[in-house]
């Protein structure tokens, strides 16, 4: 995403009564579903200033950038927003792998337990 | 999915305070992203054992069959929880539209209004 959105030029989401509402990251070319986290306003902004994903850490309580510490980043190409406007979805260059076990996806398992993922780092050299 | 997956077999789903999860429905073929719902442990059932997606109206507060009244079902083809176990991902064969609005996905704009999607039906003639 080349340009950045003004606040003022945005669809109106709706953060809900915990001011947060969910974001899919999504490569933007393979398709692959990365992960899903959390979003405030406040890391809505800096992903559409910066163009790099940012989240909002429910445990931590505490704005973070995707690949601060590991490098694993998200370049931003689009944000999209649902037709309720409480979803995001983050269509971004993922740089290494989205997940903190290593995985290219955070969604490397079936619900019967099977790993059906790839793995692309080793999550001993580098976690986040 | 041709095969139910009994509860004894299934990662054990964080469902939370809240009882639920969100979970991203995914069009298995085209890889789009169609839509995020919720899913209460009762939903995550009903969908394994019948192989369409089942999810649960948080502003109704019931348990809902995607399609029941419009027709627009979604085929399970796979279902994957994440690492944390607390999101799911339904990988879907999407029968019309998984959108009210017509459209083919809920994500249709751009965060800056945009419509980048595709109407795929009439939302006065079909609507859920």
């Amino acid at each position: 995403m080349s340009d950045t959105v003004a606040a003022a030029d945005r669809v109106d989401v709706d953060f809900g009564d915990d001011g947060l509402v969910p974001a899919v990251a999504q490569d933007a070319d393979s398709k692959e579903i990365l992960m899903l986290a959390y979003v405030t306003p406040d890391a809505l902004d800096k992903t559409l200033e910066t163009g790099r994903a940012h989240y909002y850490s429910r445990s931590r309580e505490e704005l973070w950038e995707k690949g601060a510490s590991s490098g694993h980043t998200q370049t931003i190409r689009e944000v999209r927003v649902d037709c309720d406007a409480d979803t995001l979805l983050y269509l971004v260059e993922q740089d290494g792998g989205a997940c903190h076990t290593g995985h290219e996806s955070c969604f490397y398992r079936r619900i019967d337990g099977e790993n059906v993922g790839t793995k692309v780092f080793d999550p001993d050299t580098v976690y986040e």
